[in-house]
């Protein structure tokens, strides 16, 4: 299957859901995401603004093994937790700041270099194509991040006043993810348009 | 310049010490390092096993302004931190645990495919192409991490025992590391071989 009729099923798919975990596209990355699929050689197959997270780790540490007792792609409050921390599970909690990751199919290898240049010059320092065989596809992340256990055993192990602390650092980081997410596209619109 | 000129100066630079702020190849990739760079289609340019670290961390979050004060590639102790909590700066101090990454020259784009899958394989799940124009390098990356705000105005506001938990959790994630690097030379040679 080439480029454009791939091009064209993602993008029909994109309109019921995208396929991350939530089923819908982020507002806070929505404007690059419909900008990168207006142009002519990229679409998106996933996208996350960055988002604060509670999430259960299990002992093996693998990603279908972990559940996320609270998300949030906003900034937030003590009082938006709260209700998730009332019944708190026997495993290791963490809290968790992820930055923003995106991933996008590229028509070819020079388009998808020039990608990488503008994702790197905007601050993504994790930036790289992950797949040459079937689709060339981009992913790009930084790494702005906070992980930091909070209970085990049902009980919490910070306090209230490192909590809010906490959620002060994190709001900080989401909201220079933010800023790259808008440098990001303005880039683009600079060097592939 | 081609790749095998590139490759032997590397090599000569390697002997001497690698492009790593610290200036040598830690003991617990080694392994991993002198089988790559005994291919013929591959050779590393930097690595690093894993670490534990508490740095301090600017305003601005840019690597070049941030300061290690404590950095460990071995399993640590509360003792062996002790002596970088007694003078603690001004600007917040995060207790961090980092997953081992690489940077390795491919010779083709199939060899770096080859590298990829083998990396994706053995748990590392951010491994990509970061450059194909002038070298094609790979990028070898995993999820791992603890990255907790441990001091703030030169005071600590994490105790003691919490500060011991971290250790234990960051020592089990290194230890998951440790495993990871040798998995991955396992299948290097018998992908890559």
């Amino acid at each position: 299957m080439g480029f454009d009729l791939d091009k064209k099923n993602t993008m029909q798919k994109i309109i019921r859901c995208d396929k991350s975990k939530k089923g819908f596209i982020d507002k806070e990355i929505l404007d690059l995401v419909n900008f990168i699929n207006s142009l002519n050689d990229y679409y998106t197959t996933s996208s996350c603004s960055g988002r604060i997270l509670l999430l259960k780790q299990s002992e093996s540490n693998k990603k279908h093994e972990t559940t996320w007792i609270f998300s949030s792609h906003k900034f937030i409050k003590y009082e938006d937790l709260k209700k998730s921390l009332d019944d708190l599970p026997e495993e290791l909690v963490f809290f968790r700041m992820e930055a923003p990751i995106l991933h996008i199919c590229c028509r070819t290898t020079e388009d998808a270099v020039r990608l990488l240049k503008s994702a790197n010059s905007a601050g993504f320092r994790r930036a790289g194509i992950i797949s040459l065989s079937k689709k060339i596809t981009v992913e790009i992340f930084s790494t702005e991040r906070i992980d930091v256990p909070v209970s085990c055993k049902k009980r919490l192990i910070v306090t209230k006043e490192y909590f809010e602390f906490l959620i002060k650092i994190a709001n900080q980081k989401l909201k220079n993810s933010r800023k790259r997410i808008k440098r990001f596209k303005l880039l683009l619109e600079q060097y592939c348009h």
